[in-house]
């Protein structure tokens, strides 16, 4: 991973190869793509602050690793030092590294990590969890006037899948696997866990379990909450080991208190999963519906019904014309395809092609289970007057679906900030919502007197309802301050979702960029019991203080 | 529901109607049906404690009612003393009342709650909520040495389904609302829960919750965790109210703290629910297996397969054999196809009607959709063996799926002791586990030198696995030492349990009865979470002390 941005060197985000791009971000955000205005300081020029690691517990860490490095390297601590949230990259392009973590060790099994744990514990050190580090809620920085030592326990040498338990459809997968590392080892056997969140690339099944996460077929495999059947978690008082047991009545669950937890409780070593056989069909099909308002309504009917698709997603008006924007040089057939399916449009259908919004829904199964589904889905989309535009669209949509997040860097380079914030919440309220969310960003950006940008899309249907996600960017108005102006925005979404009834987060969880709605989206008494739970865990407040309360 | 038993006065358990149960039992217990030989002692008889009840205590808690009463009314106090356990029975039968609550509550709305929380707190005494008091696992009874005034919060009067968002498919309901009452406020608007716990006449929405309660529709439509989308708690520290979002990523989930907490976290007044339009079709149908593992093995196939029952249950030998002892003496016409049918097993499939298991499957939703799913499942069905006997055996069943408990009274009537335990485990778990447990139970009845009886079946179908529930009987050979044998034989199946990998109940709760198994069951710092949880949020274990830890 870059120190100072998303993914791998050589892999990023251009304008170049997609016509439509650069007047389309010109004439929303006011930017040129042409003009780098602003780079990432180089590595060399860091100020990197020399790390505080007694001689003692670098040599009880070294002991707990079975002689094993723990590294003060300097790029290791750069890269431990935070996640990928917005004001995560920007300061980290300043140069503005904050409190670097003093040392980052790489244990190579659970003994180890519990040795790691008992040493920090020992010398009254900080610890916190480093999954592949792709946090965008400030989950992995420390405390800035932090004085003890640090150690970040980097967990990506326990990667391995296990076992599977055939029968009954489990495998047992250690918490530093990263998505496709994971998803290749129970390929081979046949197996799919099914969990794709946009940093499925770069993220960690121990990161998705400690946040919460969701996939993009969440509608089928459920959250990472569902599939997650028994953790293995090395805490202060020991090995807290659940069972991989499908329903139990043992009190307030204790797996549910470690999902989530972002490192609070202690460290999460292994999970047991849900596992399903690689489906014999697949496809995720696009469609258009004439309003974002018929979208959403065709969504909720769809989850109200007899089907049961794998994926559902809907993009605002803005939304489908950046995707749009982003299409590569399309040949003369595309072209020929793309205008008469325009003129289709608006002749058969009275689409308003500025008002339309695109579709993905997915199916999966035996082929005589994806028909049926189809067709189901098929008649529920008709009656709110959508049209299936076929599978190219979503066999798009599926290889470029992991690319989004080198964006916000392509931006940055070019001197705009882009981020997301997303919620969830009942069927009925959505509508409104969105109303709502939108007037707020708007008003933000208009505060600043900037030409801001934001655009939505559902995704993640549920019995009651659905995560809304929104993305927004703007060209700040003065460049050394974006960061506040970015706040301003930011928090007038967040501020707009707890308002309206909905949640600070579907699935990014808390760290400290949401911490501070916290207490209106589960009121106090919630806070004091996620208080009274970290505290009786960790009195001397050891493990990743800061986050969540 | 009476203070000595199980139900309404005037309905009872009779084997008169049933002319194949009293050589069932006299086979299997050595139970003689005709002799009564143990009443319970007559109420007037009690020896019941006066209150400790100061007049200060007494005036705060009226004022809290608003001037309604607050009950020392003997009846009030034994009825609300202890649930239903066999333990609760036994006792309850000879006059061993144990530790009585002082004095019972009613409030009227949440706020009448709060002030007799408030109140309760004032004054340091323990608060115990009470919904229908069915609970079999001692999650009511005070704490024998308690020497605090004890409160029982009685909710029945909170029982309101308060609103219906059709939407989204979610309805608010009082905590203290019972089971049919509940169904029937739905239903006036067409909408369902679809919770129907064996319990379900007699229990109530707060207590479901309270102890993860799973009804026998839990296939299609969820434990009573996945129903509860969000609760509302008086606690010491204010009102929690959670939101109604269909999922969220705000750290541990104080939701899921809530569901199992059994009292200890405070009161619960109010829940928003997944409900279900009253489906159009719904049909329960009867299935023979050659064998046990036959029908295992199906259940697990139509569990990793494309359809979705409504419920999938299948009894062994023994509960097969049960079931039909329990039929009415049947018509000419009955028994003619009874024969028919015998003959038919026995001649198409080989049967062996001493091993052949009997199976409900359900089905619901529209015509076509419920159609397709019995072809689906009558596939799998059919790979292992089994044949449709049609509807009839599972409309008997559902008609009497609530009478199961007053059996127990019945029996204790004659000197004969029957209780269940139940737990969930994976798939690939169940064969051996089924083995384990019936080889546990019989050696205790073996070292107890009692004949005794058990059955099971397999309910409540999951991805990964299902619940296997367990039901025994027997005659103690000492009557006066009745509950030690109990005990053995009870505590025989719930350590086989543990020592196989399965959890402790996967829909009765902890309570007392099961809270030695705790620590084996989710591991020492599992307690020590919930340890954590329960004295941060009551410092001064004024809320239902001594239950789950």
């Amino acid at each position: 991973m870059r120190w100072w941005g998303w993914g791998h060197d050589g892999v990023s985000f251009t304008h170049e190869d997609k016509p439509a791009l650069a007047p389309f971000l010109r004439q929303r955000i006011d930017l040129d793509v042409t003009r780098v205005t602003s780079v990432p300081v180089a590595f060399e020029h860091l100020d990197i602050a020399e790390p505080s690691l007694s001689p003692a517990l670098q040599a009880a860490l070294e002991q707990a690793l079975g002689g094993g490095p723990a590294s003060t390297d300097a790029l290791d601590r750069v890269v431990h030092a935070r996640g990928k949230s917005l004001r995560d990259l920007v300061r980290h392009r300043r140069g503005e590294l904050g409190r670097l973590p003093d040392v980052v060790v790489r244990p190579g099994d659970e003994d180890e990590v519990a040795a790691v744990l008992r040493a920090a514990l020992d010398a009254d050190a900080v610890l916190i969890p480093f999954g592949g580090g792709t946090s965008i809620s400030g989950s992995l920085e420390a405390p800035a006037r932090e004085r003890r030592t640090i150690v970040s326990l980097d967990l990506s040498r326990l990667s391995r899948v296990l076992a599977v338990d055939e029968a009954s459809r489990l495998a047992r997968i250690q918490a530093g696997a990263f998505g496709p590392d994971l998803e290749r080892q129970l390929n081979a056997r046949g197996w799919t866990l099914g969990h794709f969140p946009d940093s499925f690339t770069h993220s960690t099944l121990g990161g998705w379990i400690a946040t919460r996460s969701s996939g993009m077929q969440s509608d089928r495999y459920g959250d990472i909450g569902d599939l997650t059947r028994a953790v293995r978690v090395v805490t202060p008082s020991g090995l807290l080991a659940t069972r991989p047991v499908p329903s139990t009545s043992t009190g307030p669950s204790v797996r549910e208190m470690v999902l989530g937890s972002e490192g609070r409780l202690g460290v999460i070593t292994e999970a047991t999963l849900h596992v399903r056989r690689v489906p014999e069909r697949r496809i995720i099909l696009g469609y258009l519906f004439p309003t974002w308002a018929d979208g959403l309504a065709a969504m909720r009917d769809i989850a109200a019904g007899e089907a049961a698709p794998s994926v559902t997603r809907v993009s605002d008006a803005n939304e489908t014309a950046f995707s749009f924007a982003t299409r590569k040089k399309p040949s003369i057939l595309d072209r020929l395809k793309s205008r008469a399916l325009t003129t289709y449009l608006r002749r058969r259908h009275d689409f308003d092609v500025e008002a339309m919004c695109l579709s993905f829904i997915g199916y999966e199964g035996s082929p005589r289970h994806v028909a049926a589904q189809r067709k189901l889905v098929g008649r529920t989309v008709g009656r709110h007057g959508g049209v299936c535009i076929g599978s190219s669209p979503g066999e798009l949509y599926d290889q470029k679906k992991f690319d989004t997040p080198y964006i916000r860097d392509f931006l940055l380079d070019r001197g705009a900030l882009a981020d997301v914030s997303e919620t969830s919440a009942p069927w009925s309220a959505l509508p409104e919502l969105y109303d709502t969310v939108m007037a707020a960003g708007h008003g933000a950006f208009d505060e600043l007197g900037v030409r801001g940008f934001m655009m939505c899309h559902l995704s993640h249907s549920y019995h009651a309802g659905a995560c809304l996600y929104f993305t927004f960017a703007f060209k700040p108005s003065a460049q050394e301050d974006g960061l506040r102006e970015y706040d301003l925005v930011k928090s007038a979404i967040q501020q707009a979702f707890v308002d309206s009834g909905a949640t600070l987060s579907h699935h990014h969880a808390v760290g400290t960029e949401h911490a501070r709605w916290l207490e209106e989206d589960i009121s106090a008494p919630g806070v004091a019991m996620l208080h009274a739970l970290f505290t009786g865990v960790d009195p001397g407040a050891n493990l990743n203080p800061g986050k969540i309360v």
